[in-house]
């Protein structure tokens, strides 16, 4: 039996470097045999696992520069369905491809805005007057090279190496240490795993409260590895809570902050446990 | 004496829309004139601001339904000689922009970022099949519509009226009661206004780190009407949290909280007192 793994496509992007590297790490581990399936969006990969037309999707989350990805958290939310079965973390290092031969031609720079975001100091000091373009992902942006001279784009080198494009300029990351976090989601949670995900709305908006379960935390020795807020969608001002802490389900104190924790919370959502492996390029 | 007031631009954004109506209500009392300048990026209308090039800036700060504004927190964050003066609600309503005379024909559709996750249910039920593009504004996206019988924008109702381009389908936000909020920032800072915000970094990462800041507030029965976490760039898992609330610099309890809150803070920031408008469309 294969599984299939639902990847931000097309070939070359961060997801499917992520993807290929998780299907290794299952081969090597004993685990079935992986089918990668490109979408075109993260929201529709994750989907397909809830749609149950793959079997898994490894999507991003969180990248050390830019900070959270909504989409992924918000679809999370919507389709609790979904659980977290593994995070991974894939250190980034990013490219200036072009089939111009020189910088002084370069007029646009295309890139998926996560990727210019990260080296817009770079490109301000080295390219101040180039014309910005977002794509979709780092790959969608590699498509227009070929017909124009006076583009650049902004993705891997592994996807220079993939799609034959000169590398102009190598590691233009503004800060060196770049990396992202990925999630694989399955419908199939495991009780395996140190780190645990889960978010929650609050009853009411008055002083303290969110202070009274980040205090359940604290009293159970428990730290917060990650807190994020996303907007509930209802009205401005209303939050909904993502929380990432290194604990195990089956832990006794973490049994005790889950009860506590529906005291004070209007909806309460667990995502899973899962383990971190960091993949080496 | 006229103030000069930066947004991003071109002509027919949300951050326009925003700087008439700010403009418009500081004639009403009685204030300088204000001239417009558009900036490509919401950045570049900040950095004026601290360049000392314009007198302020409108920038987007939070959108109900897609969330935060990155750039605007990472780089007040940066750049904190920039003061926040006053907070300004903009209603929301996005329209299906096109030459064509049917949605039939529609194969591409361009919008910003956040104006296409607005709309993303609406798209996925009514043009389930189209390409999406992202663009640097919602106006930007205008451009690809006049020779291009298949391509549609997302944009406001007053984009289409100032650029002459038909409404295809009106109101076509995934939720109703969506809005924006927008920061003005001067180097001037006002103690008048009855709302404060601030960001902190946190000297460890330590189970309750988080906890004791915002007990700090708790125990002086101040609410945080918003709080956010956005990556230090340093390293994964290393928070800035930029937190809102409602008191203004004078209060007593506030300056109980602000000293308290620096010994359990890295740095600590303030960005200055303001008052809040909702624009009346």
């Amino acid at each position: 039996m294969k599984l299939s793994l639902a990847y931000l496509g097309p070939t070359g992007t961060n997801s499917e470097t992520v993807a290929l590297a998780y299907a290794n790490w299952l081969s090597q581990n004993d685990q079935p045999e992986v089918v990668l399936s490109p979408y075109p969006t993260i929201a529709l990969a994750a989907k397909a696992v809830a749609n149950q037309e793959v079997d898994l999707a490894v999507v991003p989350v969180e990248n050390s520069i830019e900070g959270s990805v909504a989409i992924t958290l918000d679809t999370l939310w919507q389709l609790e369905q979904l659980k977290i079965i593994q995070s991974l973390v894939l250190p980034i290092s990013h490219a200036l491809l072009s089939c111009s031969l020189s910088w002084q031609e370069i007029k646009t720079v295309y890139s998926h805005p996560q990727a210019l975001g990260q080296c817009q100091q770079w490109l301000e000091q080295f390219l101040p007057s180039v014309k910005l373009i977002p794509t979709n992902s780092t790959t969608e942006a590699l498509q227009y090279l070929r017909d124009d001279l006076t583009a650049a784009a902004i993705a891997s080198p592994r996807a220079a190496k993939l799609y034959n494009i000169p590398i102009l300029a190598d590691h233009i990351n503004d800060y060196p240490d770049n990396c992202t976090r990925f999630w694989v989601l399955s419908l199939n949670p495991t009780t395996k795993g140190s780190y645990l995900s889960l978010a929650f709305s609050l009853p009411e908006n008055a002083p303290g409260a969110l202070v009274k379960p980040l205090q359940i935390f604290a009293r159970q020795g428990i730290n917060l590895s990650k807190i994020e807020s996303r907007p509930t969608k209802r009205s401005l001002g209303e939050y909904i809570f993502f929380i990432d802490i290194e604990r195990n389900i089956c832990n006794a104190s973490l049994q005790t902050v889950l009860s506590e924790l529906s005291e004070y919370t209007e909806v309460l959502k667990i995502f899973g446990n899962y383990d971190l492996l960091t993949v080496q390029l």
